[in-house]
């Protein structure tokens, strides 16, 4: 019995990625990933110049998706079978002897597509994940500021929320982290705005990947802006000297 | 002129510590660490065994405070006081043309110790800070479970905070990560059980290390609580299928 193990690949800098996640992808003769059809994708750009000769690529890509909205049962019909199809394709390879190691931007456990992947094969067949250092940490050190000091709450939000929600945690928040900008962003800024923190707003774009930006959001543009893309707010500390010891 | 290097260990287990900062802990000549007075430190544990040989250790021990609270200003004074002498310390270090590895737990700019470093040493002499796993994400795969999926809205609390603040961030978030638990366990337990989220939350304590443990909250007696424990909800998904591509 072989097995499946995902590797976090962290924000975007290969030297980020942890050192047992290092050596599972050096080490592979089956790598997989996600991406959509047509496109390298990002996680595979990622490990270029870091896989062995001769390893088997699985390019999972995503159904396309030109039709249909995203959040319509059509497409969420079609995502399931495409999950349940990797998920029969990968338990084939571990029963037949196979280590796989799945590649995924960040931290898998977080917000991440092979979670879908996750919850169907583990029962199945014995799957590992690695901890990675989600995007989110990349974007605020490239951002040069600590995050959160003291007793801030730090919030995560998707751009994909209702924006009236999205406002009132922007509110009750002291750092937050809007993921899921790319289209999104004109209603991140406007809820920024409304909650009233939009100067207080960064804009990351593509966090320790090399053609990393960053840009107070009150500057930018909203035309358009990167699926890799983070808006952070900082926190300002709720104590002014605390963090120290308990 | 030399440098302070930061080096983010990550939750414990050191072969969870990123590449770069391997090379940079491996290759040290110089470390430091945060530590209370009389104990080895966490940071240290992380790297034991990792070290060059003829390092030269700089344990940073924080003021010793049986006869002051935490939150006093008097203590407040204290810390701040620390702060500014290992800054002049560090600084003269790398003056005289060293580089200090300073190794700090999960991610340093997440609330770590050292951002009070980072922000008196960032314009006297050159500071870089290498980003690691925080000790969060180790706990959400000690407990084997994705944390959010979807639109799910994560929010980071401290176990400081005043309870009825707590029971209202609780309250409107999705999934939760409860940091600075220790003695704070039975305010945060109270909150919870408000918040009517008791039954799904967990207690993980050392995440990745060790002497990791792991249990339902609702189970545990809030007798001790290390330092070193996060109380988790994990986030059911707003969205069925979603997390998909945009
Ligand atoms: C489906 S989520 C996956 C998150 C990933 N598992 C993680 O831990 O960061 C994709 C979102 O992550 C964010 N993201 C991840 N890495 C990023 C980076 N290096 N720079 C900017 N945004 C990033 C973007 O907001 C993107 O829309
Ligand atoms: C001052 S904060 C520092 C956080 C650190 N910079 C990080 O990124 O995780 C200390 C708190 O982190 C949490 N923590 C860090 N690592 C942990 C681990 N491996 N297991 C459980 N809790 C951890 C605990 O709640 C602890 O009280």
């Amino acid at each position: 019995m072989g097995r499946i193990l995902c590797a976090g690949l962290g924000p975007g800098d290969p030297d980020l990625i942890s050192v047992r996640a290092d050596r599972a992808i050096r080490s592979a003769r089956h790598v997989a990933y996600f991406r959509k059809a047509g496109r390298a994708g990002q996680a595979r750009r990622i490990v270029e110049g870091m896989l062995a000769e001769g390893v088997t690529e699985h390019a999972m890509e995503y159904p396309v998706t030109t039709e249909i909205p995203f959040d319509s049962p059509d497409y969420i019909r079609l995502l399931a079978d495409f999950y349940d199809d990797w998920t029969l394709r990968l338990e084939a390879l571990a029963q037949s002897g196979a280590e796989v190691v799945v590649l995924c931007e960040g931290d898998p456990f977080f917000y991440g597509s092979f979670m879908h992947l996750y919850t169907r094969l583990k029962d199945r067949v014995p799957v590992e994940v690695i901890p990675g250092i989600p995007g989110m940490v990349g974007c605020w050190h490239a951002s040069g500021l600590p995050v959160t000091w003291g007793d801030d709450v730090l919030s995560v939000l998707m751009g994909t929320l209702p924006e009236a929600e999205m406002v009132s945690h922007m509110r009750g928040a002291d750092a937050l982290a809007i993921m899921k900008t790319g289209r999104n962003l004109p209603k991140v800024r406007r809820a920024l705005e409304a909650a009233g923190r939009l100067d207080q707003a960064w804009l990351i774009e593509r966090g320790t990947m090399p053609d990393q930006r960053i840009a107070r959001l009150a500057e930018v543009e909203a035309a358009d802006c990167p699926y890799f893309a983070i808006v952070l707010v900082h926190g300002q500390g709720r104590r002014p000297v605390s963090g120290g010891p308990e």
